[in-house]
């Protein structure tokens, strides 16, 4: 995921008020917070890997976007002859990798006498290191793709690239080097790193084969994105983001249980909060903690609540909860200032002052998802208000919850169509059903009607993104039909493990393999925190998805 | 200076000897030559300079190669403002730098989200920043050309080159970029390193101008050639050379008086020599001192015993001298491998299994350049035996001298024309009459005669590089004829200086300014070694440079 455009209107209105309240909403809380983030950085785990082989990527239509890596030569073919001018070679790691890469460079003939220098590209997936990225025409910066020229001044040596990289596939190109020597790579290896380190629990041998790969392909993924915060892809943007990390703390709480690193990134984003309290959506690590000011994303802010609360439904820290509890209430205050007296959230002002997210969708309207995410949030707030029994904070939620969830169903539902419709084109999309069942504004009878009207319907908005596919299966498995649950994970998910995923992509489209958010495909992320969650849902759900299980 | 193209026949020579010998030359001294280096590596001294302009190039014939460097803006121009999209700016030192570069980025307009990144190109002269390197058709590797490129993850951050770059002029050009923030520059710096941090003596008041700013770029030169060893040059090679540490050595003992790093570098080439005993002409460094195996350069081993020598002079380390007396008396075993019945080197066969270098000059014959240098070796090493009372060792030299001499006059010597000869198409080259005068084969006013006649000549082979003009100013002077040195010194290395020269040029011809041994002119050296000699005239001979000197 990838910041919006600055809504320059919201940035002001941000200004405006922080001038207004002329101090730090939070006051000493914040520092607080801060410390205890700080307290909970991680010592990541280190392990060297070793390439496994040596591959060539052709041209084959009917692999992942085009491009396959076949076997090309045994390691010890580059290993042992020299590696010459205009040499290029592609390794595979055999994995996919987040980390440090280095190579040794030996004299084969002669006494090196000069610097060799070489292009080195690094691929998550085969076509990365196929197509060029020049004339390039992404819309983000091109420096996220991960070629870089290295000079080694000397033979022997060994390079380390500074950049911390993340691939699987690295392609070695000799851009220039003397006449008068010859030299060869004697070694490459990656140093590998991550915050999850535990041992998952195994599947039980029942689960079903291609589930099992399911989850493995998750857990890799999970396991690459979880640094010293959750990531939302190791290498790009490789930074904490709201929404990834409630995703990938309800992963990590059924496979890896670092819950000190969930811990650390809600005291993080609270401390990094804005002067008013609000959350941001998103913020970095380096040099110093310190958000993306200005980027605001209402559905991101209503999750923080929830991932607090699920936080604690997992380790039962009420001490945590009780430090962060200021910062859900607080974030309730942006319902009410959208709050309509019919019990809408006003969507058109909303939209034009925050950033609505929901999917990667081009032309989604979210109206009714936003109606129903928001019903969602006040519900799961209330659910952390008595945690800390502090319903008397909140006491107007379950009336509120009670408007909200009427008029969702009064203004934005089609009773005979048994679906959701959002704005004036009365737009059918999963985005809209998925929160509205999330909400629970329709019944559990009502919402399989729901879902099962959509999946039949030709030209609904279907999910763009694995992210919004999560909440899609949640609404399934609320709805009680699992059986839909486990096929739709195991067509989708499924699918990128089909066509050779060793970590889960941030976009997939089964219609679209080269689909990107960012005008260019090889600048998508193909580890993604997002995409990681059918763990969550195996895990949780192990009876869904055994080969025995009761249709 | 750049490797020879390997002569196998020579290569195959030593081979067998070494295997005929079946073991070290010189056994248990080598261990203790190479600690005597290692406990002589000096401690660099640093210093932080920074920019002192924006430039930008020219097209300008009457600039050196074409290239002018003219004020564009303020240094805070580039500090406060933001730096942006295909923005290129070059940056000016003010000064050649030898060290590592640095630079600062800070965010202007939102939250940095991207890593940036850059191309630099460093260069000595306007040239180097101003002319494409590619398509590249230079004969040595394309990576000694500076231009590197960086990546920077994060923002703020200090990026460093993490190689040792050599420079004046800085170009850095904004790659790649995200549109959503805006950053700055706001710092540039260079960390500088040398072994010469003494203050030499200023010169008289009453010295010539330009002489004066000849000694100041010489010692520039000087300085920055000197590392942890005495380097041909910073930016290339960057190396220890016999030819160059000699020449380097006489600069140094009347400035900078580093003696230490002259004797380390005496110890380094010994410990290094192979394992006949013969000097290899260059070694390296890293990662730990090994010689160019094969490098054989009689002129380069001739001249170790004369820089022994000199050594001595100035420093009187008997110790020293005692340690290496055994190898300077084995370098005399080549003499003996190639000298015929009548007097005269062996040329033919000394040029199939050596490199002879002597100059940068196309077509030169060196025959009569070989047999006044290897007089001249004779009687500098006969000097060397007696400082350490070895003159038993060697006491054929007098006669062998003696009977060099003569055949030199016999059979190279035109005593018509009062020049010597060398090669079936009787080459007249200075090369030729320099090492004859030298070697003292003429008296006084024969050399006199010899040099007038050659500088009146048309169509003489004249010195292709600093190198040999070096041993043409200490011939005129040996000669007698100190305003010709003078003079020669304020056309050929003050002509480098109206050109701009902030350190003296590897290669100058004033005739072509475009000459590259190496076929790209870019990747000449413009800061080089061997052509920083003027500081040891300039300050041995003082009274020639005089304004109000005796004609």
């Amino acid at each position: 995921m990838k910041h919006c455009n600055l809504n320059l209107l919201c940035l002001f209105f941000f200004f405006l008020s922080s001038i207004a309240f002329g101090q730090d909403y939070y006051k000493t809380e914040r520092q607080t917070w801060l410390s205890k983030a700080n307290e909970l950085k991680p010592q990541l785990t280190e392990m060297i890997k070793h390439p496994s082989r040596l591959v060539h990527t052709v041209e084959d239509k009917t692999s992942f976007q085009g491009w396959k890596a076949v076997d090309s030569a045994p390691m010890d073919s580059l290993y042992k002859n020299a590696f010459t001018k205009d040499r290029a070679v592609i390794i595979d790691f055999g994995e996919h990798l987040t980390g440090y890469f280095s190579f040794t460079l030996a004299p084969l003939m002669q006494t090196p006498d000069a610097p060799v220098r070489f292009k080195l590209t690094f691929g998550e997936v085969p076509s990365e290191v196929s197509v060029p990225f020049d004339p390039y025409k992404g819309s983000l910066s091109r420096a996220w793709l991960q070629d870089e020229v290295v000079t080694a001044m000397d033979v022997p040596s060994t390079i380390t690239i500074t950049r911390r990289l993340a691939f699987r596939y690295v392609k070695i190109e000799m851009i220039s080097q003397s006449v008068a020597f010859d030299f060869k790579i004697t070694d490459m290896s990656c140093k590998s790193v991550t915050s999850a380190s535990a041992f998952p629990e195994a599947l039980s041998a029942g689960t079903e084969p291609m589930i099992k790969k399911i989850d493995q392909v998750g857990l890799k993924t999970l396991q690459e994105c979880m640094q010293t915060v959750y990531e939302d892809g190791p290498k790009r943007d490789r930074r904490l983001w709201i929404g990834d990390l409630y995703l990938e703390s309800l992963a990590n709480s059924y496979s890896f249980k670092n819950y000190n690193l969930t811990k650390r990134c809600l005291y993080l984003l609270a401390g990094l909060s804005d002067q008013n309290g609000y959350l941001i959506a998103t913020v970095f690590e380096n040099p110093e903690p310190h958000p993306q000011t200005g980027t605001h994303l209402m559905d991101y802010s209503f999750l923080y609540n929830v991932a607090l609360k699920e936080y604690f439904n997992v380790t039962n820290d009420i001490e945590t909860v009780n430090s962060l509890w200021p910062v859900a209430k607080r974030q309730l205050d942006i319902i009410y200032a959208y709050l309509q007296p019919n019990g809408l959230m006003n969507y058109d002002k909303a939209n034009k002052e925050w950033w609505l997210f929901f999917d990667w969708k081009e032309g989604l309207h979210k109206e009714a998802a936003l109606q129903g995410l928001t019903i969602y949030t006040l519900k799961q707030t209330y659910e952390l208000a008595r945690i800390v029994n502090k319903q008397g904070e909140v006491k107007d939620l379950p009336l509120l919850i009670d408007k909200m969830t009427q008029a969702a169903r009064k203004y934005l539902y089609d009773k005979n169509k048994n679906l959701f419709e959002s704005g004036p084109q009365k737009q059918i999309s999963y985005a809209s059903q998925i929160w509205m069942i999330l909400g629970d504004v329709l019944s559990t009878k009502e919402s399989r009607k729901c879902l099962n009207e959509i999946i039949h319907m030709k030209g609904a908005f279907y999910p763009g993104s694995p992210y919004l596919y999560h909440y899609y299966i949640q609404a399934l498995i609320n709805s009680g039909m699992n059986e839909e649950a486990r096929k739709t994970i195991q067509n989708y998910w499924g699918g990128m493990v089909t066509r050779g995923a060793d970590t889960f992509w941030e976009v997939y489209d089964p219609n679209n393999e080269f689909l990107s958010p960012y005008n260019f495909y090889p600048i998508n992320s193909y580890c993604h925190a997002w995409s990681c969650t059918p763990v969550y849902f195996i895990r949780k759900y192990p009876e869904i998805f055994q080969t025995d299980r009761k249709h």
